[in-house]
């Protein structure tokens, strides 16, 4: 993770948090006394985010020392030990409600993302996450998905090349043609992925040298019906064979930038309750925004005590 | 709102999404082709932050122009036409989903707030939120939280004295003792609020002086008890004639600070499904952290056209 | 305090005072070697900010310890030694400028502060500050005026629901109508305080469930009317008996957020020269903004020599 | 590109220059004067960046308008007029030097990269920049470079997955090894790209399921018996069968993610004088950091006059 | 000005001052109701600050305008109308405080600046101030005392080279060698002050080649026998035959960088009460901290009425 | 050098390369084991920025250790190891490129600036950089050049009152006029530099007191003549007559501002080529844009192995 931006986010939300400073604890007869903190688990889920639940506190006061006692990514069970805390009250009260907004959020993400994976992986699917994230937290919240065992979408607008809707719907060119122009100017390190909303454009994606095709709110026997197509031989050889010849003034498409078999990605209007009538074979990628943007935290405490 | 706070929100969420830049847009023959889109509603809820949501349009690029059609704290149906917004399409089309992202999860923390608030309201009683909100956004959900008709608690650390059980745990003092000091120190424009565990507690704190009672993790018979309790003369009286000698060298309490009548909150376990259990004659104020920590976003689109 | 804020601050004026660096120390022989610094009271007054003061010092260089020798709140006097740091020379002369500016002014302002509260206290009158700080300093600054011994007022406009001469002239409505209305949508954790400018104004406000009535720019003989007319045992039972019917769509206003006494406060006009003649018995809190806009620093110095 | 990021860095470098303020142009007698300012081309090149130099001046005083004569890309030769700004002298005189030196940075880049494209673009190859950009921006650099019509490599180091000598020396797995692992954790937006030290090692990669392979230091001779290996029908045809097995626990690789023929990327020890040595047949893409590490700025001036 | 950091510090003083916003604004029936608000002078002095004043506002709301009705470095007087500000009520009155806490404050400084200025001026002598100012606003302070007519010292550690007290204490040189070193190395854009604290000090810095020579807490006596030392016809010679040989390595001091006849400046222990005592024929300069660090604000205040 | 900025400058330089995280490292069986890197020099050059090299790797990870083999200003030459660094090898391979981008940038400039004051200085005649640096990257290359051995100039617009032609040119006053304003009003603290087309220009504004007369492009035959005629006797004694009369309200030019002696320095069309030139005996300074504008990179490699 890159830790200068998560420290940044840390930092940004125990000011937001403190305000003018914590006039509770300021209360206490002596607000410094040593205390100590346990991270109690209340509810069943997935751990994740304790470092920077813990992080928070010695970013706070460099006096406090953590201890995690379970791994990001394990199960937890009501009543079990997470990790342990230890310095002046004044630090332990005042980063206690971020540490756990951060550590609660994370670990409802993880959860999900478990949830739908343990799904999804015996039939060779793999979950993904989308851009639907919190705004600010995107980091953190892609990292709970992974650690939760699902997998990475596009990180940002900068990572691949992903035409939807709105696009086609604005360029004023027929969808094969507008992924042909965006062949030529691909980076090497770039991928090119495509929306579809029905069977028709999303065999002209596929044949136009899209990496992935994205069917969008296709229903299960449409995405049946898809996979058929987007997995036959004719469309094999076309892809094998596609070569894209450079325009005036551009070089060639660079090799090994287009695979046979072209990817397949559903999405829209699948939910924990529906994945499985989207679990259909041939299918590479399920995407959901839901992983991110409806969260369920998970309950867990911070029980402290003098030391 | 603290606007010049909103702003750089927005900011650093639309330059955490385009990250080095928007490469799929930059494939479009004409990125900056004028177009217009459409905020569709696709779901039931209440409205709310579709301000920002064409803030971040404008942000990005001052030649775009927003209409919001519905006002905030509107209850909005599926098919609705919510706004409209032109401009270049790179603009639109880069900041699409950090606006969405954000409208739809200020919409569903509103019509969370909404759906709690009309239930409540007729008994005469506030639902409000917590400082359990997503990190850096507090500001925007605790503004959701109102439009959708609930209260303010504290901001945040900053906003009132509030003693809960850690702080009970190592303060080293009775309960009693601690609100007594602490209503020595408190600014004339500061509230004092105390989290009781059971009715004993609440009535101590109650004696000593608390501006409300967080009754925390009542049943909802152990509430009606305390209610009865707490209401009584008994303790109206003993408020009444509570006065706080000045301790050496600290002018006496402000007066004003200490109403007779005692407020009640109560908090923990409380869900959308069982809060009909809990609304109950004579409590104040009924908080619950699920309003931000567990968000359903509310579904909208952006449907982008060439103009 | 918000030490992550308190950092920046600091920081912030480390980075103002060095520019493009420190050029004199760079013409040293040995810009790096081992120093000593001493912190000099050189005037009468009370130390405030000390270790903000030393804290500019390992901010710069983290080789850089230092020691208090005086707590804060202490009554300093001229040729004690206040405090020692440690460090290499470039960072003891390079962060001195900056660490006496900050501790200078803290100290002139807790001075004040105790002078202030020192005639006040024995009458049972808080002394505290407003929101007339130096911008981007008040978390400090305030934080001084309470070592001196004086009180918190709003910390900013977020803190407390507050009308003045500005408010009630553009409201459109009557004071008490926007008092009425306000108290139906006050937080119960905020206060309601409210600005007269005539006695009539006062009553009315009182009447109308202010928490705390300011008089502003009373005479000494005002202020002594006004306390008998809102001490009277009218008001008292009026305020006892307040009531206010809850709005279509709203709850009522939560129980205790009025207490039958209200609160009394005077300001404008009040210097320390003539601050005699306005600790007048039934005042609860005279606020004054001269004690943080027009500060007279203490003065210290730091004396610097080899290790 | 990310405005909102360029507008900041805009902003940071005119503050750099600033520091206190421009004392030199508050000498004049009247420093807000009317005045036009022109950019005159004084050396050969492609001119990039004119819209980040004018963007220079609004940012500091919103009066200055500018007009764009040239468009980027464009060659540009010694006399020629690129834009004209007019505004206030005191923002023309202030933000000229800023103005200029990113001008002259990006424009000396693209001059480059145009060089050294219309060597390569008749061979059918690309050239690539890297990492290697000035810290903080790289946004402007890799910008300028795709004017030059040269093209964008992995942005930074979450762009694109790429094993370079250093992971291998401490990954304590074979190289091949080390694909495997990667590829199944790879997202389906990323790619996996791979250095190569000799021609064992690149068809090892190649075999292992690398999208690009990097010879990295090849001599012109090595270069041309790497891609005759690569290119063979050997490698062609396992690559085609690669078929990773799921690991226990993660769903199988997703289909496209592999194309029979492997990318070829060549690096180090390619300079503008010896370029042409390397245009081999086959190579896919050729890097360069010189491009952007070791600038040439292109000559450009601001001929300010009254107005 | 540099103009970014301006609205820096009053984009940062907003946000201090509104946190989460402000709540009493909003509890007015129509917080966007369109007013007026006129800056009224209350004291007498000399305006400096009002375009930040209202700049304060269209940072905050882009929709409110200003008008300033009296210049910068005029004096004012009671009852005197000194700008107008129009915009929505949430807005002004959200930006009032602020506004005023910088106006006030630079125009105290101003004031004192003015009426020390007026003082030293007939005797050609220049007031100037130091880096005692307060910090996060140094920027404006200067501003201020040059509006009122006094000077500017060094702005920051970075301006000149400057060697006090603990220069020379930790140096490990005598006073004379230390200055002989800065001149080998001091650019050609710097100049060379050193503080003296007897007259055979003063004597050996004037000889040694400093630009200015600065007479440390000197009585008036000490100070006139200093003057007539130092503008002896010996000092003269010396100083126009002063040549420093280079050091190995290093060129020579370039030309033109030692004016025979040095210059004077004197500071500590001289208020506003002794300034007279000081004026003293053939001193060019007096620095006090006291224009910066013990400012009294001038009182100015903002009626605010309906459109 | 200014830390504090240092710092804020490198963080960012991370955060920039890091976007989303090191998706490379993370692939790697275990991220965190302990390496060791050792940088290695390629070229011939002299080493700059070596500390800051190094604190990129603890500013990441405060686990990182380094070691500076090789002091700052040493000739290097390829094969030389020049510092080691110790850490987990997601800090290593994270900051790797980073602190190679920085410290090859500063050693070029290094190395540039030693070349060219190695055939300046025995002529007695400094060099110096100018405003033309890397916008962003100013405290760095001001930095690398003085490593180098060269000199600087102004830091920026607020260092020294410097006329160029574009100030002439709208400033509506004769050059010598101009002079004579600023001289009125400059700080005791500050230079004035002047830039003068040709040489009658020159003459004059010597005589108008100029502390330095900027010679722009001038061929070396100019120069001279230009050098015989301010270095005449005439000039000397005019400049040393030199008294401006103070202006009605201000005080007189302090004493000591201007020197017999006038400084030249030459600037326009001097490159490390025909540097030869215009080392002509007379000139106290040459200044060149192309020390930190042109810059070629020093290579230097780090090479990470397993600890």
């Amino acid at each position: 993770m890159n830790l200068i931006q998560a420290d940044r986010i840390l930092r940004a939300a125990l000011s937001e948090d403190l305000g003018a400073g914590d006039v509770t604890t300021a209360m206490l007869p002596d607000p410094d006394t040593p205390v100590s903190g346990v991270f109690l688990c209340k509810g069943e889920g997935v751990l994740a985010g304790m470092k920077l639940a813990l992080r928070c506190f010695s970013l706070l006061d460099p006096a406090c020392t953590g201890e995690q006692l379970v791994a990001a990514g394990s199960a937890v069970h009501p009543g079990q030990e997470l990790a342990r805390v230890s310095g002046p009250a004044s630090a332990l009260l005042a980063a206690e409600r971020v540490s756990l907004n951060i550590l609660q959020r994370l670990s409802g993400i993880a959860s999900a993302a478990r949830r739908w994976s343990q799904l999804a992986a015996p039939l060779g699917i793999r979950i993904v996450e989308t851009r639907k994230t919190t705004p600010g937290l995107r980091i953190f919240e892609k990292y709970a998905v992974a650690v939760g065992g699902a997998f990475q979408h596009r990180y940002g607008l900068d990572s691949a090349v992903m035409f939807k809707d709105n696009h086609f719907a604005i360029s004023g060119l027929e969808p094969a043609a507008l992924l042909r122009c965006a062949r030529q100017r691909l980076g090497h390190s770039q991928r090119l992925i495509a929306e579809a909303t029905d069977l028709h454009m999303a065999l002209e994606l596929a044949l136009a040298g899209a990496d992935f095709v994205l069917l969008d709110n296709f229903s299960p026997a449409q995405v049946r019906e898809a996979v058929t197509a987007l997995r036959g031989a004719a469309v094999y050889e076309a892809r094998a064979a596609l070569s894209i010849p450079a325009q005036e003034g551009l070089p060639p498409v660079p090799a090994g930038s287009i695979a046979p078999r072209v990817g397949i990605e559903i999405s829209g209007g699948i939910s924990e309750e529906n994945l499985r009538d989207y679990l259909i074979e041939g299918v590479d990628v399920i995407s959901s925004g839901a992983l991110t943007h409806s969260v369920r935290a998970l309950d867990i405490s911070l029980e402290v005590t003098p030391q």
